[in-house]
């Protein structure tokens, strides 16, 4: 005769939405254990074993889904830019703010002026947002500083906020994200210290998850980001891209082609590139918050992504110019509302397909047996409630690596 | 010599954004002076005449705009449709929802099922979102009852609402919003009830400030519109108009020819539309919310607006169908994203234009000396960052008829 299961705490009284491959999988009247920050049990509260629970924690009904993973933002930059959002929308023309030191240049500018602790300081407070509505684990990117030291210093930043917050923060060097002012005109020049100098340091010093690139005319060419991806995979790095934003360069191919863990933005994708995506299992990582506010035409080809069976994940982007976005609820309303997914695709796409663009699937992103203990409750009767509400903040309770995670609002 | 002034509150230490004739008119290092809950003195601190405070606030910063108003809300009604929501993202026709018992009759059998406690509960809770970003006053409108018991059951929620609440709340009686289902087919039939019976018993019970009506193929022509505004008019109510939302009737001008306070939505709205409102003083309400959800194309004449000098006022529209919007905030952002408005005119959209869509702006929406004192403190550094940063909860210090007012989130 086996002693009963022990366990450190026993949640139930709501619908556990696991979102196991993708999908609501809902169980209603469900009950989830945790032991030392994982999911022990998940399952119908009638069909539970006999388990010893140190806590029983009973919810007056509603839902549990796995914690929000918001798997591409910038989260951690120098300065705003509603100065120049003002002038834009005051007919200012983009040309006029760029020779007045506009655009990502300012942003770069005000990152390097600032210190380690003023970054981590005004990226704790949009993170806090974030937080708010759920989040439990996030990428965040460099790419502000575009100098060896500065880059550096973003990705310490990046490290630090994972250790003082109560959050999991996954660090990506976008060294490839613009060509630095001291580069103007010499792309292959910044490729070069980015892939001799700047990565083998971040490897050594651990300081990024993945290294990620902008191939776009404006930044860099399928050729360079070719290279950063050689010398990426050369030092163990996995890498992702910012792939056919704004034009069709076959970057997402080419991604897929380094297995790739995601290819990000996507409005210009085309057939061929979700094939390839499909065959390497690189998740497409959507950004509706950009398409938004960009006032973009163009949406990504979600029936090829749907066809060829790519995962797709939605991400908040947050950036200071082109995705200011502080929530990632939003997002998933952007996303249906924007670009015809359904809000069961949504939510997948904050969860386990976000997680899988993070390389972390196999231990987060759904509710199931033996993954954290990252989830959230939230006080409405279905899930697509969560995408229906237009802003504002729904309250939920958070519970992350297996304990109850207190508002920072 | 004359003694010196005394009020009950003195706030200051702030950058006071007046939004006065509906620009920013910000007064750097500004004090405010509150006697008996209007504003008894603004200006620059330097200024400011020997006031004797029994109480002195500072703010370390930031800046202060006028309460916000939301003046075209849909606030109170039964159930919600995020199930039809999601059906719809599914693939499911209207056609299909509509013989499903989907669409606005699902929310007015909702609402009829639903008893005044029930309303006044769900109501509140998304109230206390748009409260929660420094809304002071509101409009909310009836239209889910449409039949006599039902239209006055929703007007008096509202007043409850008004009275229970710490928030100014504006009734309006929308009756003919739709065809109820009892005169399918006959609506003449129910503009007759509206005419002739209840809105006599709203104007004699007091129960609304203002009546409406949708003036749309699918709702009413503009012979029924005109019906409910000569009744309206002939008990004293003021009166203003959904129109031109999915096609041009000339319903606004049809509304500012009765002098309306505001005609809605307006994406078909004309060149002559805007002169007739000009010349009647009727204001342009914008509902971005409404426009993003329903995926339209066809924009309001916002240079038309502005050439004719008539003032753009900016809503939530909040509803469970068309704009299920909780955050006044974002619809700000949306006005400038999507229909091309400057953060300035956002922002005067809702407070002074706002103001006057309600028929208070002798009153309400600017810090002027004489105005009700109904203040935010936003801890940032301009206006348009209240525009600029996408979906999130910015805190807030609300000041409402002179006195703090705590959050309800
Ligand atoms: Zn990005
Ligand atoms: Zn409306």
């Amino acid at each position: 005769m086996s002693s009963p299961l022990t366990c450190d705490s026993l949640w139930s009284g709501a619908t556990f939405v696991t979102l196991r491959a993708g999908q609501y999988h809902a169980i209603e009247d469900g009950a989830l254990a945790v032991l030392r920050g994982k999911i022990l049990w998940i399952g119908p509260k009638a069909e539970m074993p006999e388990i010893h629970a140190a806590e029983h924690h009973r919810f007056a009904g509603g839902i549990v889904l796995p914690g929000f993973i918001d798997c591409h933002t910038h989260l951690v930059f120098g300065g705003d830019r509603s100065a120049e959002f003002e002038k834009r929308l005051n007919g200012v023309s983009y040309a006029q703010i760029a020779a007045e030191g506009g655009g990502i240049i300012s942003t770069v500018k005000a990152t390097r002026a600032a210190s380690e602790d003023e970054l981590l300081a005004s990226a704790r407070r949009r993170l806090n947002h974030l937080l708010a509505e759920g989040v439990t684990s996030l990428e965040i990117k460099s790419g502000y500083g575009l100098d060896i030291d500065n880059e550096i210093k973003m990705l310490r930043v990046i490290r630090r906020l994972g250790e003082q917050e109560p959050v999991e923060v996954y660090a990506t060097c976008l060294a490839a994200h613009a060509i630095p002012p001291e580069f103007s005109g010499d792309g292959d020049g910044w490729i070069e210290v980015v892939c001799n100098q700047l990565l083998p340091r971040v490897a050594q010093e651990k300081l990024a998850d993945a290294v990620d690139a902008f191939c776009e005319h404006l930044a860099f060419s399928p050729a360079q980001t070719e290279r950063v991806f050689t010398a990426a995979r050369e030092l163990g790095l996995p890498v992702k891209l910012h792939a056919e934003q704004l034009s069709p360069l076959a970057g997402s191919s080419l991604a897929a082609g380094f297995d790739a863990l995601s290819a990000d933005h996507l409005e210009y994708a085309t057939e061929a590139d979700a094939r390839a995506m499909a065959e390497s299992g690189t998740v497409a990582v959507l950004l509706p918050g950009a398409f938004y506010l960009l006032r973009e035409k163009q949406h990504p080809p979600v029936a090829a992504f749907r066809q060829h069976g790519v995962p797709m994940a939605v991400a908040s982007d947050a950036n200071p110019g082109t995705s200011t976005a502080l929530s990632l609820r939003l997002m998933l309303n952007m996303a249906c509302t924007l670009f015809g997914l359904t809000p069961e695709e949504a939510l997948a796409g904050v969860t386990i397909h976000a997680a899988r663009a993070l390389g972390i699937q196999a231990s987060h992103g759904s509710l199931e047996t033996g993954k954290i203990a990252n989830f959230v409750h939230w006080p409405v009767a279905r899930p697509a409630e969560l995408v229906y509400w237009l802003g504002g903040q729904l309250p939920c309770t958070v519970i992350y690596q297996g304990e109850r995670r207190e508002s920072s609002l």
